[in-house]
């Protein structure tokens, strides 16, 4: 057992000398680790939530369109990373200072000889953290417009999302700007994350138009079924387990009895928000249709989440119990609305990031005595003009330099074929629905 | 990147005033820290065998049945977070003083506003920590009664499995009840928690009966096939590594060097147990039928871990791995012993679970001194009886009330289309088996 | 509140006695336990890579042999344990003082009742992390000789490779031998654990030969194409998140400001070096093909992050992108490259794991001053020429003794059938490809 250990400091005296594995941090020191620790561990767990999305989507598509959507997803979590090292978090945090944009420098991105002990934790441990959100606000948005967009436009709508659109609404709240110092109180994110990313989405299904045969002339809508239920609900359990660091990493800071027991209560209140999305999702619908609808029911426990992400830390188990079981009806009622006014949005994403988002964020005054309705609605209200109006404007840009969507040959074949040029699945398909 | 730091201090400083990025936790703020966070990262590696569960049992389900395996599982796993939270932890934790039982309170629960730093860690770690443990209990149950119990009647039995059954058993051992003080020893729960689900399952598949046409009239047995291999090994990898959280997390502590030590210990074993029921059940397999099917060797995996769940910490590495071993012939033999009594166990939870579940707990005695046979078998007697008869009546009473099972039309279309109203492959399937 | 308080410490106390919940750990605890908590935690996202190598192999071989690979991907693991438990750490770790191999001694892994607080970790913590890196070296392997190769001689090379092969180069470098004294420098194993799997592979699938029908004698090449495109994106997902643990608890320590803020910046760099891997192999693929390839993107994604692991903390965020963006384009070089020579690497893992772990072990030297590029290519060409040669020996072996490959009927039938007795998709399967 001696040598074991001998041989054991050796290897980590070879790497880092001694001094590594016989450290003694000072109770400043340990808070900077807690601190950062949590940015790691809850930001890996958002990182989860980028192959949750893929996973949803890609059962949510017919198999025509399936390898697009992952192509989709790889290619937005790319360029999430990519820009936001180069721009985004310098727009986002760099001195702000109660404006409306941070910093225009490029590549101002955390020093790596730096330690950044300053902050109470490792600059790049917060860099990771932050570009994972981004990364999920772009998830938000493949899974509405898909099976109809052309992947290289997509991609470019996405390149702005999260370069420009992302960063300078963040910069009003998250990054110390005017919406932050009016109070406006969105924790994680359900109005600062999820509605952007529904308001994007929006904006290009409009743009869009539904996917050819989803609305008959005659009215009737044609369900364009989900080709593989197991990994929409794979997806949605990988964002469920996400959502805990999303909500619970949104603490910044570990580094104290106060914040190690704000995050537990977070934890615990997100888990039990996406239960209350999912049971009031399933009742509502079985109350109309007599039918326990796989795909609502999950969807449900997505707008819980969504709708406890505003203020994951205030409410008792039973609020968040019930603030999520409200975002679960209003995705169980927002999804038939769609269909009723012919948005065709292929995931749901609309009701469930953006409806239930501003419910979300609503519900902060419901459970934090410090938020004010006045400043949830200008926070709701500007973002939301803000973020639609831009996309709008880049979703017509690109339509208009490139156009948007498949033409109608490509999109009955199905864009795996005459973009991606790999089926999903080569020896199954019997027959294509729609 | 003095301005990086200056608006990183600044963000945390917006919400939540300057102090939180300062902290210096004292040594006891340390534990009560480190402490904290083993639940909630621990919990969310257990959180993660809620995926495991339904990917495993979707693979293993017909596709006829693929949706419906999917509604159960959000629906159990969101019933067992909002009784736990509503009645369950208080009833298998509160006041149980060696007795039978605690408290009856209802919505007892964490109080938000409480820090709880005199137990050592956060009230809602804790919580959070225990609920999932719950779920995993009643995931054990809806593989193996899959494919023709309703979803209704089986949403029902589950929550008095996860409000009652569970709960009270449990405050016997781990709530301090009687049988902890009589010594009974189960580190994380091979009874506790999985012949519990085992014997629900059991009671579930006895009064369901088998599928039809799973037992041919000349005492031929159909095998049934899975439907999609891959999920299930997805789902087996995904309980192995969820694993680790459930009995590392079970030390319940982290905050000083012993704890580590052990954690770290019972991951390595936790790992190699299942090695061990992988290798063994391959083996034993292969010894008979010249095949290497994977299905068994899956659930040879988990035959391990349930075998090393009683006593993770104290046996050597070689030691587990035999441990193990002898969970995955405990399996390899008990799946066909079920066929041959004419049990229609879908997924071999009841091997898996039950019987390896029985023989972990009394394998304890081989590696902890302290642990008794006689209080082992007391325990694995006395709360497989009360989980047994239990859970039998529940059945039985629903079966009486609404009825459990899918009518012979019903059973023959699959409860996709009739109760969940939604095909989980609509594009694929050329012909269905069985 | 109080009573919550007070059963949950009696709990506590019944199990470990009242000190486990009061510990105050020393700054030089608090270290020991961060060290600890970093190698399970990592460890525990490597565990992952296992569950990422599965799904991506079971996604890109044909229907026919999914559950095959899925059998060897088990046993791998299974054995992968099981051996280094035995031998493997040992030979790698103990007293190899600058040599060429450690200790012959068979069973000497840590003892449980051990704490091993001398050398600032947990013993077993150590031994945890270090197994899955054995596991995923094994991992590669598997998806280059799929489909033809038979599974129980597949599984004894594999056994070989772990116990001995592994260990033996693992001991010049990480264990502390000869090319640690060298200066040679892989930080996560670029060369150590990537180029040994693609050595090992590259000499199976040298001797086993191409799939039949894979390369047609007038030169064309059969793409037999990938069954499940969805499996393959979240077998890439899973490896990136993977990834993380792999490089990040590679720094070996987390005690100090210092290991935490290094791990924060491997993080940032291991995303970021796939994100680049991902867009320049789409970039090079697309300028050819006018395609978007999603099984070329995602080996990209994996390109970038092996060309990333010899050193993922020196390179600023710019550089992990450009270090990455280099990988992808090898990887979408090499990978027709190898279809032209007539090599058939079913997953593409020798471009993947071998060529751009060249690539990254060779970029050191661009970032880190104190790594010399002679140094560099002596550790390439020692680890490559052993292990590509010990690897030859082997598969050359076993192919004496019993035979390596399935004869033309059973090919023609897939090893799902012949050697697992298994289907994957029973239900599914219109007409097969190939």
């Amino acid at each position: 057992m001696k040598i074991f250990l001998v041989s054991g400091v050796a290897v980590a005296a070879v790497l880092f000398g001694p001094a590594a594995a016989l450290a003694a941090p000072s109770p400043e020191d340990a808070a900077f680790i807690f601190n950062t620790l949590s940015f790691l561990a809850n930001g890996a767990l958002v990182f989860a939530m980028a192959i949750g999305f893929c996973m949803l989507e890609a059962g949510m598509v017919r198999s025509k369109s399936t390898s697009a959507i992952c192509v989709k997803n790889i290619g937005l979590f790319s360029i999430a990373g990519v820009t936001y090292a180069i721009v985004g978090y310098n727009l986002m945090y760099n001195g702000v200072d109660g404006g409306f944009i941070g910093s225009l420098g490029l590549f101002d991105t955390p020093d790596p000889a730096s330690e950044a002990s300053d902050g109470g934790y490792a600059a790049a441990s917060d860099w990771f953290f932050q570009v994972v959100f981004v990364a999920t606000t772009a998830s938000i948005v493949s899974g509405s417009v898909a099976e109809r967009v052309r992947v290289i436009p997509f991609v470019l709508v996405i390149a702005v999302l999260v370069a420009v659109i992302y960063p300078i609404q963040g910069a009003w709240s998250w990054g110390g700007g005017w919406l932050s110092e009016l109070g406006f109180s969105d924790f994680a994110g359900s109005t600062i994350v999820h509605s952007v990313g529904g308001w994007c989405a929006l904006a290009g299904i409009i743009l869009l138009g539904a996917r050819r045969g989803k609305f008959a002339a005659d009215g009737k809508v044609n369900p364009m079924q989900a080709s593989a239920i197991p990994l929409v609900a794979l997806g949605t359990f990988v964002l469920w387990i996400g959502w805990l660091g999303f909500n619970g990493g949104s603490q910044l800071a570990l580094g104290s009895v106060e914040d190690a027991s704000a995050m537990s209560r977070i934890y615990a209140n997100t888990y039990l928000a996406g239960c209350g999305g999912a049971l009031a999702a399933a009742a509502t619908y079985f109350a109309v249709f007599r039918k326990l609808d796989i795909t609502l029911i999950l969807n449900g426990v997505l707008g819980g989440l969504v709708s406890i992400t505003a203020e994951p830390l205030a409410p008792s188990f039973v609020q968040s119990i019930l603030i999520g079981a409200i975002g679960g009806v209003i995705v169980a009622l927002g999804v038939p609305f769609l269909d009723r006014i012919k948005l065709d949005d292929v995931v749901g994403a609309v009701p469930v990031h953006l409806f239930a988002g501003v419910w979300g964020t609503i519900a902060v005054c419901l459970t934090n005595p410090e938020a004010s309705l006045v400043s949830q609605l200008i926070g709701i209200v500007a973002i939301g003009a803000f973020a639609f109006l831009a996309s709008l404007l880049v979703w017509y840009g690109v339509k208009l330099v490139m156009g948007i969507r498949l033409d109608e040959e490509d999109e009955m074949h199905g864009s795996d074929l005459t973009e991606v040029g790999v089926a999903s699945y080569p020896e199954f398909v019997a027959g294509r629905s729609g």
